[in-house]
């Protein structure tokens, strides 16, 4: 799923602009689920509905209305949407080319948003997945990829529970609301990769292995990704806190001010496990280069006691004669081995020699 | 051809500005190929034209008259043009210097832009071209390198099929069909880059050789040079969308910003893919050294176990004699031989020191 | 501690904003121990108090009300605080949010400034802290996390003391003099990181460990978290330098001023501790590489030396027979075992090997 | 030659500003050549003179006049210079000292342009040398370090050819076609630079070896330092363009943005070619640590596959013997020496060892 | 001393802004010397007082009054001084807390320079010494650490010579004559550092060893920490060319420029020498590999070579018996060791071996 995210969707090349590809699977294009939330200060109605004719005719009538479609494979009814609530064509283009850059747009008639929520699903597994929030006046349509999970549980349990501000204000507070918890979301997230990166820098000391490398390679990417979500973002935030268009109240402001503030962290979190990443991949380097030095420094203590003792039992294994083929005597042939003491102080030494070689290793700190 | 286009063409230094040097062919200019399509709303005509005598007069009437021509091994021709249209020497010189950084230069009655095509050909194999637009009031002329192929065919069939915005539009959507085209392309060039960078991963962790190196630095080069093509595309489609000029309708300028948006996202994957070569340069680098320890890690373990064992065999390889050579007896000298269990001993104790290493080298983690 | 500042506590995602969440400790939420301070140039009032119900009610009475609370326990007092000073929800969040960045924020009728300690406790642990600082009209309200340790005692001193500028001047002086402190307790923390990356440094051309890159590793990591609150925390000075809200005095920002210059030479020695730290990394890789050369150098010429002499003895060792199994002389099986000075022709030869590689190895100045 | 532009020549510190230090051959200070062309549309007169008396009293006379000075050796002719032209003695002093990054500065009367020329003499060496323009009304004045060769002949010829616009314009396109023409002479040099990197390309993956390192090395100081001249040309010619003093015609002005858009091409290409070298060094380091690890696996696959061998080989040369020294037999004693396919098995042994090592080396792609 | 100016004396944490703490050596503050100019077109003074009571009152008598103080030991004369030219505390506090940033400080009625001085002293060892200056209506005051030896010996001979500019401007230029003399002077230590790098890098290539990479990570922190001074120098004159006070002069202004220009080329100095030291680097890192690669290449072609003869002469080394112990003929065991040509045989072998693997080495470069 993340990767899903991570990958572009792009139109054919020259294909005329604002062409609508569903997205299919096996081959059909499901029909999304549109939830339909309509609320103020006192009601609220919450329904699923099977297609846009049962909304209202006036939209703008005091209350805030909610309308959030999950799945992309059925094109006609995201043009229904689009004719409905007047959406340029290039914005449900971006909507169904998922894999954005998250970016604001102000039409006429409402702000565009794109966003790209990541989140645990229900059994830990990362997941992220494009949100496309239209913002009018009384009307909020955000349209998500999936219907199994997304990020706003919280918001729906806060609107139905009617304490804190949600109630009370309008649409602009409701998309800050949503794009709070998308942006809070990252925040366990970043948390997982943190846990992830300490573990391995533990276990990069103790034992570096061809997998960690793999992992970290893989961590690496993923926070580049992560990260070119996040600095758009904040840019996106910062668009709404100069909102032209009037579809922000002041009140609003105050609290994508704090927004903001959330985005700039997590911006410093990326960079933060940015600099370790890179940081475990040097100490990594390091690991490795000095584990080949150990080994080398037993190879070569071993190999460099050992050869010379070997050398000189091998002198000592030479077959030169003490008589010649004719029977002569020849007494510079090896009178060692003649000797009544000559085995035992070849053996002292050779330990003599072993233990130079070690007093001399000890000093070179090499054992 | 792609390092055709990465090959800066450059008059000869000193000579006179405006000096236009033809692309000779086996020293031949050849003949370029001149396309002719006129089209509003209602009418199509598209035609083979040899010389620019066969244009109307005036351009300004009504009609989009989109004048394509491929091929630069004819200076008169382009002088020719230059008169017609009113061309500036120096935009002409930068039509035949090809290699071109995209640049956008506004002049009294056009604008002219330089862009460069990357494209795969029919056989798939990567191609870049220099592209130059001249846009003018009721006019567009293009100016290829090649007539074999090139990415404006979507946009012809648009153009006949009379669907979409394009038929009803002026010859700045035309321009900006065309701009688009040219980036679109790009995605599935990139695509392939991504696909070939993966697969180098995978080998380069299972077994690093020479050649990947060569490859990955190949990529590198490639993915530098396309990133030069890249950025200064985004401020040309930039400059057009702030068009001073008068030439770019406000309905183009809509579809220009979600041009501008592709050439942001490319840039990001340009990034993302020179962020991930580097990834594959530093995972080629651990695991080349990784693949040492571990060879050095074998040699340590044979040579550790074994050396010490030879050395015990050559001990008692030695020759110390049992009897002097005046036939007195040597007690001292490798009683060990003449014992009855010696042989069996001896190989017991190398058996034992063998095993000991073993479980050190097991403990250290090296087997 | 440190670490514990510099994990970033952040509320349930999706949740309400400004939900407050304390401190618990063992699950208990601790009572925070509020100390006031009262001061004008005669009079000083020192106490500490048990709730906000003995504070005046008009605070704007020309002394100075310095409010200290410390621990992060009680969020009903916080709530508390906040009602009596008018502080936004929002602020109070980020103050029980700790590891925020340094940031200063404008209200109505305060100035909302977070910034970092950092400091050495008693026994010289590196210890950090969040503190809060709320400014107004004749009050400042600073909030820590501990009730421990602070920087601020060498302010309370001068207060008491009756020296200076202090007991003359606002709140807003009293303000600088607390950020003052907050900064310049930066100094001897950094001085220690100098002292010890110089440590690390002798260590590491000396010897270097496995231990060596961990700790430096770690200096690293400090450092790069470090600076992300001395940066901030130079924009925050900026910001009341230019402060567009009345509340700091032209004669105080002469001295923020100096205090502006402070944030300045700290980021200059943050970036010379994490440049050095760099070079160290690098400085570790030379050093293991040139020792593995070293260690192999050892290793070749050992070997080179005495494979060859091993050989001759093993030629010498060889059990060639003098005669045929019939009895026939075999006279050129091994002649030299015979000869008068065979032994010491060999063992010649052997020294002549060893003393002509060692010239060579002398002139390749491997030795 | 290339090496002498790099060394920044500058005064002795302390001294008083615009103190003029000729420069010596041999101590000897050479006179100057001074060459004058005095040209308009119709007319054309050019001279070697050897002082500036010979010039006519008001220069502003409808004529180009281009003086032309080779050679630093006399600093009276200089300062006569300066006196007949009312140039400011500080920038004298920089027309001396050579080296001086390129730079324009308006003065009251005149523009002073600093650049540096980079050019192949007649024998491909690359040369490099400072020329300093004083462009006023009327009069061009370029200064020169040697006689011997520079990239002016180009502009000469077309003055006498009288060809192009260079006749009919002023002198303001004269230093146009003078700075074209040294921007222009970049290309050939980096072109060779390129190919010379291409050549290492190859040479350092087939054969790594220090004398690369080192060219490749000094390709990336010479990029750097060339770097250094082509950035602040840039701002030079962008600064010509903005010209506030009048000096530049609009005419001209057309023709310094295509000399703009060459300097950005340099600055391009530069950028590419220290990719390149880095890339090299790169390529250099894994082409080296890659040779390392073929190495060590030859030593390890022959090492591991003969020292069994050679252990085996050493047990049955040990001496155990088959009686004891009083003459009773040791049947344990080695029995395998005394079986009559002994020899055979053994040898059998070996090469079963051998072949099941050379399996798993197969295996692990080590061979 | 370098080391000294690079330390940054900070007051204690949290003490009252403006404690002025006297520099002491050996626990005394010594006195220090105050020097006096005072000149006109005509007249020149100049002696050495005790005190500033010497001082004529009114200072701006169209004379230029030079005041320079070499030591920092007692705080009461540099308070009377303070006094005397109502100098602000803060700015007296950074005279004496030495390695200050360079900076500018305009106050009311005098601007308060902050530069760092380097130069070699006669024994050409090199120092660092931090200058304070306050240009004032009429006079300026130079405070300066030591007394030894500072870089102003050739403005004061400009002042007594008479000639130049300098006697006939105000204090401006003075203080323009002093910050020129302070950046020439960083020339020759630049210079210097070049030939010391140009040194290390010819000894790198030829054998690296760890004292270079010492000195080389010890260029580099100087060149980091000297980088650090000349970028604020630059920002310095900067600030005194924008002068918004009046105490600069236009013509002054000209001068200023030229000085700009000069910190601006050695800001381009220390960048190449820091590329310079990072390439040095590579380059010490690609030697050492490049060592290790050749001590392997010898290591493994000595021991490819020997290893299969030692196992050959290991073979016939062995004891298997022509015999059983029952005496029964064991015609297998051996039988090459009783040919008549048995040895020869062998030899010729070992020596067919070795020639085939040299000649292996040959092709594949190893030799």
């Amino acid at each position: 799923m993340l990767a899903a995210m991570f990958n572009k969707r792009y139109g054919s090349p020259g294909s005329s602009p604002a062409t609508l590809t569903p997205h299919l699977v096996d081959g059909v294009g499901r029909k999304p689920v549109i939830q339909l939330i309509e609320y103020d200060r006192d009601h609220l109605v919450e329904r699923e509905i099977s297609d846009l004719a049962g909304l209202p005719d006036d939209l703008d009538n005091g209350k805030v209305t909610w309308i959030n479609i999950d799945g992309l494979g059925d094109v006609e009814a995201l043009t229904a949407l689009g004719k409905r609530f007047g959406l340029h064509p290039l914005a449900l283009e971006d909507v169904l080319n998922t894999g954005q850059r998250p970016k604001i747009e102000y039409d006429s008639n409402y702000v565009f948003i794109v966003a790209q929520m990541l989140y645990q699903n229900t059994s830990r597994v990362m997941c992220g997945e494009q949100v496309s929030l239209f913002l009018g006046k009384g009307f909020l349509v955000t349209v998500q990829q999936e219907a199994d999970y997304d990020v706003f549980d919280p918001v729906r349990a806060r609107i139905r529970s009617g304490l804190g501000t949600i109630r009370k204000a309008g649409p602009d507070y409701l998309a800050y609301a949503l794009l709070d918890s998308i942006i809070d979301h990252y925040y366990p997230v970043l948390e997982d990769f943190g846990n992830a990166i300490e573990d391995l820098e533990d276990d990069l000391l103790e034992r570096p292995t061809r997998e960690m490398v793999h992992t970290l390679h893989g961590h690496k990417r993923e926070l580049g990704q992560m990260r070119r979500f996040i600095w758009p973002l904040r840019d996106v935030v910062n668009g709404l806190l100069h909102d032209p268009s009037g579809h922000i109240t002041e009140e609003t402001k105050v609290y994508l001010r704090d927004c903001y503030d959330h985005t700039v962290q997590l911006m410093d979190l990326v960079e933060i496990y940015r600099e370790l990443t890179s940081g475990l991949m040097d100490l990594y380097h390091s690991s490795v280069s000095l584990r080949t030095n150990e080994v080398m420094r037993v190879l070569t203590v071993i190999t460099s006691i050992f050869i010379p003792l070997t050398f000189i039992a091998g002198v000592y294994g030479m077959n030169f004669a003490p008589e010649s083929r004719t029977g002569e005597r020849l007494p510079l042939n090896m009178p060692e081995l003649y000797q009544p003491n000559g085995y035992i102080a070849v053996i002292a030494l050779m330990a003599l020699i072993a233990a130079i070689q070690l007093v001399i290793f000890k000093k070179m700190k090499w054992l």
